[in-house]
């Protein structure tokens, strides 16, 4: 396909327009897709999460400078999971990016989900192969929230950063049970913030009671004066070499493979049997769930039963 | 079924025991609840989200005690969606609501995720008919973050609360867009902070770009004090009339079975499609897909074909 040899060549248009297709899924899409996926698995996918008001966009601002200066090429994934009504990208995070968005070597893309979680998992997955196979050599998938929907993202990273900053309320003592198990490196952002100190020995205590191959790092930055941000570069190029020698490169390549695949399994699946037992039966279905004459798990049966 | 004769009695174990059940899944859970299913359908639900540390737990304490002393029964649901691996419960919100275990009129069940996010979504939903048919007037459902796994869970709900809280950081306002279209109320909790009004004033702007059949009241509460708390139920049982009166009762209903039965179909779906190529094809072909011989599209399409 003439659009991938474009973006193979290095055309930014077609890694744009790529980009915007698979967005819109459809047959084309995946064409596009199967020509490109043997040209993906080169670049390092870095997952950035953590709380809201962590200064994640910022963060990733700063990082995407600093690996500039080393010549990489970057690519910005910022997903949006919270909102699955609207469709909104980050306005906000669109305007903190500005300074970037001149650079010919950064490519950036909001994405906000339209329909289902599991779509936007999917469509996210998609955009880092077409930015993997159009040679952009660390790709940041940046997002909003720190509920479920963003770990799942982060799992399909090779080197996830949980940012958290101090005095974001007691609550996110809870979050970090869970993501301190995807943590590879956390940084502590707007550490000239009172409790920066507390907040980062708090995490290295908890990691104390963690036995794990790799120790994350627990690094202060402040991202809005670019400091700090030297040694989350080194640590995430740390972290690459661990990941590559221990093995579990190909553990975690294999996990985001599955995944995906799974993913792709589960929503071609319901396409399907909508496409075989028609809406109509299925509404009439829904009916009788809503009347409570039928409960949901036998409607179910029903209708894969019909599938046949 | 006994147990659910148990629980049509009001026997508590027998609650207690089937929300085990529905929670390890299986054929013995479908059954029941099957037979509870057409007891369901008097109580109402109210989804309790927003981001953390705007004092969720405390403010659905504080509303259970106010409909405690109106004489209703409360089930309270605790969800964090937070955590994929470790599966640990809310241990902070147990602390928080013993002062309430003791009432025999009260059921409280944290509930994490184990699996995948749709799996508890479903699992929600089914304990939430258990605690319906077992009679609780209301039924709370809080969730931890305020990521789109959360919209989820409160989009199963009759009435939704926002919560917030004045000075939890600046990304706070890029969720609002998405969770301005899942409110029927709003909380601006920890009222006595300075920035309340503020907060409380930049919502009630949103509101106003937004023109809805009803408009979410911005309520403040000091949860922690007791303060504001009737209001917010007194608005939530004015929800619940318009509801009614509007039609958008019925339409709610319909949205909630009708997200149920397809997160079923998806499960179902996906592990027949397991039971039929068998596991040792799927790592086969997701070995190729690792090694980029084959894309992910590609390998569904032929497990697909290979399940027929």
């Amino acid at each position: 396909m003439d659009i991938v040899a474009g973006l193979l060549a290095g055309d930014r248009g077609a890694v744009a327009r790529l980009i915007s297709m698979v967005e819109d899924d459809g047959q084309e899409a995946r064409q596009a897709l199967a020509a490109l996926y043997p040209h993906t698995g080169r670049a390092h996918i870095v997952g950035v999460t953590g709380v809201p008001g962590a200064g994640k966009s910022t963060l990733v601002n700063e990082l995407t400078k600093e690996y500039r200066g080393k010549g990489k090429r970057v690519g910005i994934v910022a997903v949006d999971a919270t909102s699955p009504f609207s469709g909104g990208a980050l306005l906000g995070d669109r305007i903190r990016m500005q300074e970037l968005t001149g650079d010919p070597g950064v490519f950036i893309r909001s994405m906000a989900t339209r329909g289902s979680l599991g779509g936007l998992a999917r469509a996210t997955g998609d955009v880092v192969k077409v930015l993997d196979a159009a040679g952009y050599d660390v790709i940041f998938v940046e997002t909003v929230g720190a509920g479920q929907s963003e770990v799942e993202i982060a799992k399909a990273s090779h080197t996830t950063i949980v940012v958290t900053a101090p005095g974001l309320g007691d609550e996110i003592q809870a979050l970090k049970a869970g993501i301190l198990e995807i943590a590879d490196i956390f940084a502590v952002n707007k550490a000239d913030r009172e409790g920066a100190d507390r907040t980062a020995l708090e995490l290295e205590a908890m990691l104390d009671l963690n036995e794990q191959e790799w120790r994350p790092p627990v690094l202060k930055t402040i991202a809005l004066h670019g400091e700090g941000i030297a040694d989350v570069v080194e640590a995430v190029e740390a972290h690459a070499v661990y990941l590559k020698e221990s093995g579990q490169f190909a553990v975690r390549e294999r996990g985001r493979a599955k995944g995906e695949l799974e993913a792709i399994l589960r929503h071609e699946l319901i396409e399907r049997l909508f496409g075989k037992v028609g809406g109509d039966r299925f509404e009439a279905l829904l009916d009788m769930v809503v009347r409570r004459e039928l409960d949901p798990y036998l409607a179910a049966e029903m209708l894969l039963r019909e599938m046949r």
